[in-house]
């Protein structure tokens, strides 16, 4: 592969770059020696640099710091069996980071300025990719205002930048669940579909309430009725109900288009599994687990890749899954995905994207 | 008064001051010398600063560039007849912060911090306070989060701050609202009786979008059926049927609960007006203005004060008001409000926050 786009690359006189133990890496305590940084003003983008991992100077009136026009993206990095490294389908999260970009007025990023952006930044630093079982490199995208100014209105100029994360293996057990029914992530003619930070801080609170009642994360419902799920925390939300695999739809712009959602679908139709893509009501879940018809459920996304759901509770009454080591469904998806990550069966999709 | 909290200050050996002309302050475009800043971490507040006002230096990894856990308040400082400085209402700005801080799991201010805080900051910079008719030094409380972290999760650390910036007369024309089907602002369970970032990002497409159209603001409706109004772009809205003021009230939590609202309606009823705080539809509305009786109309807020409404349009009908010139309720209550905000008249609800 050939790069479109020199990029100047400022490198670091003094790297952090050390061995990694795979087991003690703790996910965004340490960002990998360089950043990519690409300006926006006067309408258009500037010439991206590569440069040392250093703090932004932001002047304190910054319409970032105060109006919420940020978006970001989430993004990993596996070293291949040949230690080369490849990205897991990134034009996926240009694509929708430009979605995201779109509904909050912000403007749209060239394919080359991310694309090329994120291959050369991650060349460079390619050693702050972990080898070993279950590691990769959590790469963040993300596009903020930059206007010094405290007028409410749209911002005139922008930063668009990636930072990267070594990730240690995702020990997850099985997350309990709590089927919130008072507070609202999202309904149709909001942001709910985007990457805005709005979405996830509106979701602390939330969160942590759920957390000191003894669960794990929350499954969002619709704002109109609590009655359709949407998404478990801030991951996609699959239940395999009967053999079939069910999932919330797209329409209505109220949920994140996953691209681990996506891969998901691609394998369950891969391996013949029915999926359907509708509007799912908690319900339909409860008659389903009262019928021993519920056989698994898991959240989907960059982060954890798939977390197993071990209960659901909803009113009151939990609803208790089957163990995990009994899922033929979730297992045999989560291991597909996991061999073409990290390159040991076939990319047939051509979700791998090489940077070196 | 004397000071409760002994606050350090760094004085600025730059400063910027300069004579304002009243007619060519342009908002937001200087920032008053100095800054109150004041940092969260280990579980509590650590002793604020006054310093100058100067970049933050913001690591790239930083939650409130990624997860919008920003919110913030709006105050305005008069100067008055005898040439001292008063703050309106600023006790109810900490509040509302407070309120606001609550629902995006950040930590509470304690008073002292933000009251004097911001007394001793503006007695410092009270040159930046411009003089004449509407004129005023606009106060921008915010806080955000600061963890150097890309999980999703409340922060730990917070960084709390205060700039100050000179507003000239807000010259504004009578403005034409656009009455919003399409996207929804805020539902019962959300945040949008929050001064947090991500209700204003989200506004940014929607309000450019009508601007595209020829119109100023948005009047957002309910996100379940689109037929109560909920607020006037960034601003609490006020319509005068048939004699008596409307306003939509604060229960479930969709609307700011807006201070320069809560004068007006205190002003409605020191003046002998009927005030409704209820669920107003848009086909009430509708109804009023086909029976002569929708007499005025206005939004309310710090930066404007009081914008008042020259038409609304809805579902391509186009509802055009009296002119405002014979508006007897809101310019009567206009002037009341500006005669307390600049010492004209007696300050009979203790309004004033005297800082020098």
């Amino acid at each position: 592969m050939v790069s479109t786009l020199n990029i100047p690359i400022r490198k670091t006189t003094n790297s952090r770059l050390h061995p990694f133990e795979k087991d003690k890496i703790v996910f965004g305590k340490e960002y990998a020696d360089h950043m990519l940084v690409c300006d926006y003003k006067n309408g258009s983008w500037q010439t991206p640099q590569i440069v040392p991992f250093e703090d932004f100077s932001i002047n304190p009136a910054t319409s970032c710091l105060h109006y919420g026009q940020t978006i970001f993206e989430g993004v990993k990095a596996y070293r291949q069996p040949d230690g080369k490294i490849a990205v897991f389908r990134p034009i996926d999260n240009f694509r929708r980071m430009n979605i995201s970009a779109q509904r909050m007025d912000m403007p749209e990023l060239p394919e080359d300025i991310f694309m090329d952006g994120l291959r050369q930044l991650i060349a460079l630093d390619e050693a702050w990719v972990p080898g070993g079982a279950e590691t990769s490199l959590y790469i963040r995208p993300f596009m903020i205002a930059m206007d010094e100014f405290i007028g409410v209105r749209t911002a005139q100029t922008y930063r668009f930048a990636i930072i990267n994360s070594p990730a240690g293996p995702y020990y997850a057990k099985p997350v309990r669940i709590f089927v919130q029914n008072k507070y609202v992530r999202s309904v149709k003619g909001g942001i709910g579909f985007t990457k805005a930070g709005g979405n996830y801080g509106a979701s602390m609170l939330p969160t942590a309430d759920v957390k000191a009642k003894g669960y794990d994360q929350i499954l969002w419902t619709d704002g109109l009725e609590h009655k359709y799920v949407q998404e478990i925390g801030t991951m996609n939300v699959f239940f395999i109900v009967d053999g079939k695999a069910l999932t919330p739809d797209l329409e209505d712009g109220i949920i994140l288009a996953g691209i681990t959602r996506k891969s998901i679908i691609q394998l369950l139709q891969d391996n013949n599994i029915p999926v359907e893509e509708r509007k799912i009501t908690i319900d339909e879940l409860v008659e389903a687990h009262k019928a021993g018809k519920l056989q698994e459920a898991f959240g989907s996304g960059t982060a954890a890749s798939m977390s197993f759901i071990a209960d659901l509770t909803y009113q009151g009454e939990t609803m208790k899954l089957p163990d995990v080591s009994g899922w033929k469904i979730a297992n045999t998806i989560k291991k597909q995905l996991d061999d073409i990550r990290y390159g040991h069966s076939e990319d047939v999709h051509n979700w791998l994207f090489p940077v070196n």
